[in-house]
């Protein structure tokens, strides 16, 4: 599905534009000009005139106006348009641009607004907003507005896109369009000099870019592990009781990656959290920035505890279809006390866990962290967290049980994957437990108020850690 | 519950109000009369005197003061009140407006803004805004913020609530109330005549607009199969076998009803935009409008898809119950492997299509949508979509299996309804997969970017595909 | 995980900043002092800078300018800066206010933004803004943005914290600031008088305060059918038959104590609004308040909910790990076809029940709820609201069956679990029954409207309820 096509799947919420019947001209307001009469033009035209603004379009055949073009709006030849106005949009293709050329005279002095993107990074060596200051180097060009689309001009800004980043090189043009912005409701946030534009351009074209090494790990994790437990179960069996076990790759394997790659997610997740608090222990202030790799590890949480969540919503499921599947796994019948406390024990953990899994995914939606504040999200993210990590890896240590002495589970000398599995989660549990004793958390805590060791009296006025 | 309840359940944010205790008239600042003391009158009056405007209330017993008034208002006579300024907020029901005929001096040349709603459409003959204008023909009536409750005027504007509408004839009468909108941290959008107002008054009555063609599709599909499954399954059973399945119409036939009509509203989510792309590629231009059926259908997608997931979500749950029952379903006890591959596999597409269908409900949440980029969001929707698609589709093909060619199971020669409802998404993913060919996807892409065929040097300059 | 960990994590949005190359100093536009180049101050900075305000921070070494300071901003001695600018911002922690008082010359006049925040409640005698203004008794203390973090102003506000409350004696001053607020984006709040400080200063230190009485409900009621269910259950098997069955605490326990919790909390989350309407019957009026316990009863209406989903959702899982659990719960294996359509009727209406239980938590996030219309989210809460109830009442009843006269259910003269719990959801369905008669509900109707029994025409111009 294109862009295009997006824009009409969204604009079920147009519904308001044919409404718009007639906009007079406003008296006093400012003119604006729109160069383009697209799906992009029209909507911002439409957009301006709702904020009162007087608006004339550009067009090679002024007098053919097409009958989708908002009511209320000029058409004009594009040399009398760019005339007529100081802000001229310029909803045009790259492409197309050359046509800017010879009105290079009109267009003197004038603030031209590129709003254009490209359809892939790298399509051209110069940014667009650059290549167009080039062609009208007698105007002023900013460039902005090119995040927000048709459907998000006609239906106003909502949360997300309400911001709307601009570059340019002068201050009064940049000013000039933020005005303008401003007043059609968007927060226009100056980006600095027109060597940004490319930037903004890309925005865009971005596909996930934080979701990227989270969707590796998991990916070569999964690999792993799935290979890994194929050898110890699938061809194992094969090889040593000649058995063709290899149907139990659909559901009895996947059902042994998906947790496994979930908690080792989920450990990955508070792990930087962890080595941050003792690498600001270690340096004694927490005024020091953190090595790259940590400083990316920690901005990638929130995907890889969400990708965590995942795979165990995918354990969860594979786990509730074993008594439908034709072939049942074997079960000792053999009933006694211990061994229903250990089943109830465990299933009953990890029913909690994933519990509190689920909540830790709802606090993470866009609107639900917005809803909270600074103490509410800390108590979620950091203490629920933890006790997610923690009832998790009780459930899985609970259903190695007994098995972890004893010999057989040990085929070929390997540990099966749930032992694997639990390393990781049990340093970071360790570590944790280390940071919340009392003395080493009072440090921490003193750090994290800006308190430096050995320097305490350097600089402290300055220091503003005003969010505990 | 009606709206006065709501705004109550609501009002847990409305805890700073009270600490609000006496905000002093600002000196220079414009003052606002509003009319009416009810909840609407005394939130929008509160509002406007935080956002630094002064407040005069107009009230039939001005010495009579009610303390639930915000501090910092002035309460005066109707006519004192209308004269002390330039905008008047009507918070009064309609069928008390005629009290504003004898001010008809007071309020020549005010602008009045009607904020108010009706209980159901076509309660009135004519708008209640219209009504106003025709009862004080000197004031510019100005049709507004009915879109707004008591509660979100107390609690500051929030994202799909910021959005004001407002229509009237007065160009500057509109404008002065867009300012006052802007400054109450709102973006008004002009509309148009006051003719709009009866639109804007239906805005609050409306009861999921969007969702009752899909509803209506939904409900006719499930008792369409509803009733082939039963006469197929119970009453084939009684009339051939003598046997009294008709318990089974509790679980058995809602796990089949559930996921065939959860299917075919998938294919139906997915059909209007394959169609879309195979009449732009018979036309040769993006440029001309599709047929209403087609609009129609495009607009009502999302709608479409969440249903579809509902009625998955209802077939997961009624397939993880099955082994609870106290009667099991017939199960054949033979084991081989190709059976244990087949059943493992149909359940492990299933499961992956339920969680990628779950993902696509996630990412179909108004903010996580707002968080995407364009591209992001064309990703998710249409490759993921499509993906979730062949999934399912597959998921139903590997359940039919061998049954599609034994006798057995025609039973009165009719099909059981997995087969019927495999047609469709068939069909569309036949259709996409022609769609993704190489060269079909080029001439797609190259329609999309503005190019026509036959018409390439028509009018370049206009085309603005901006979004790929 | 403290603040200053969020704002690392939440920072994965601050890509945008190092873009940031240089502003220049903004010819006209209005300068703004910021004390503090911590990470509040710099962001804050950078902030101020991207909306065009030239930015002049206040520094005890202005030489030793730190790389970290955004480009384009000025670094001055303390004094220099506080004559540089008339609003000052303070990003400073309350321990080194003192370093302001040598400073009373500079500062006489000028507006101070006190943006501070504590660490704990009551952690000084006085407010941090009331504090600021005894040590600087010349300058013009407002208490402003301290809601908001260094990460929220790089990314610009967002829906929830587009909000910025303020409070402080002077008009001027708060106009000043809110001038700011709503260049930067936020909508800015006058609260009142700087003794609201304090309030103002609490409110990033909120842990959930309208999830308390209902978490302690949820708590409690767990507590007390955990006990009950533990004597009839485990310590009756114990006594009168000597069997040990204490396993069955962690599932089957458990099983039984969430969906009686969390049938109790739904029908308490729908009594206060059937208590309410019958209180307005009784009184003839909506004018007057509701008792104190009402009205915090119906504010925590949406926890209860939710907490009430959080039980089902543990009812559902425990449900279905049924037939994992190596221990079999005892069943007849005698089939008869009422038997039949008993359980599969109960877990039908079970499913059914948990569907529209899962829609309504969706309907009460956050953006969802700001996409809805006034009668959309009545008609979700209400009317889907009270068939969820019916639904999940009628599971239960079905559950109980045929069990509720057989005396060998009342062990020890205790009835089951189930059937105390169907006690309130009874009543409160009762109850609703009645208030959606004909009559009764016309009468309600009548009163939400702002119809008074006995004073029709006592004040009818200033009642207001518009939203129906």
């Amino acid at each position: 599905m294109t862009g295009q096509e997006r824009s009409e799947e969204k604009s079920e919420c147009v519904s308001l534009s044919p409404m718009m019947e007639a906009v007079p001209a406003p008296p006093e307001s400012e003119r604006v000009c729109v160069f383009g009469t697209g799906d992009l033009g029209r909507s911002l035209g439409l957009r301006l005139l709702q904020a009162g603004y007087g608006v004339v379009f550009g067009s090679r055949r002024p007098h053919s106006r097409s009958s989708l073009l908002p009511h209320g709006a000029q058409v004009l030849g594009h040399a009398a348009a760019a005339q007529s106005a100081h802000l001229i949009f310029i909803a045009v293709q790259r492409e197309h641009y050359d046509f800017l050329v010879p009105l290079a005279n009109q267009l003197k002095g004038k603030v031209l607004v590129d709003l254009s993107n490209n359809l892939r990074k790298n399509q051209y060596p110069e940014a667009n907003a650059e290549y167009l200051q080039s062609l009208v180097p007698g105007a002023e060009v900013v460039k902005g507005f090119n995040t927000l689309s048709a459907w998000s001009l006609q239906n106003g800004p909502s949360d997300a896109n309400r911001q709307v980043y601009i570059c340019g090189e002068s201050v009064e043009a940049k000013q000039a369009v933020i005005a303008v912005a401003t007043k059609l409701g968007f927060s226009a946030l100056d980006q600095g000099f027109l060597s940004v534009a490319r930037e903004l351009e890309d925005f865009p074209l971005q596909l996930f870019p934080q979701w990227r090494l989270p969707l590796r790990i998991s990916i070569g994790l999964s690999a792993a592990f799935f290979f890994y437990l194929l050898i110890r179960y699938v061809i194992y069996a094969y090889v040593t009781q000649g058995e063709d076990i290899s149907f139990r790759i659909m559901v009895s394997l996947a059902n042994q990656v998906c947790p496994i790659v979930s908690l080792i997610m989920l450990s990955l997740c508070y792990l930087p959290g962890v080595l941050a608090s003792f690498l600001q222990l270690y340096r004694g202030t927490k005024y020091r920035r953190f090595p790259n790799w940590l400083d990316r590890w920690m901005l990638c949480r929130k995907q890889l505890g969400l990708l965590s969540l995942g795979f165990a919503f995918l354990h969860v499921l594979y786990t509730l279809i074993i008594p439908i599947r034709s072939i049942r796994e074997n079960r000792t019948t053999m009933f006694d006390t211990t061994t229903a406390w250990h089943d109830d024990s465990y299933l009953s953990l990890g029913i909690l866990g994933f519990g509190l899994y689920v909540l830790l995914g709802i606090t993470s939606l866009p609107s639900v962290i917005n809803a909270l504040s600074w103490r509410e999200f800390s108590f979620v993210q950091s203490k629920l967290g933890h006790l997610t990590l923690l009832l998790c890896t009780a459930h899985t240590y609970l259903y190695g049980w007994n098995r972890f002495l004893s010999s057989s589970t040990y085929k070929w000398y390997t540990p099966p994957g749930y032992m694997l599995c639990l390393v990781l989660p049990s340093v970071v549990l360790l570590l944790k437990l280390l940071l919340i004793t009392p003395c080493v958390d009072r440090t921490i805590t003193r750090i994290r108020q800006g308190w430096e060791r050995g320097a305490d009296q350097r600089n402290p006025k300055d220091s503003q850690p005003l969010i505990p």
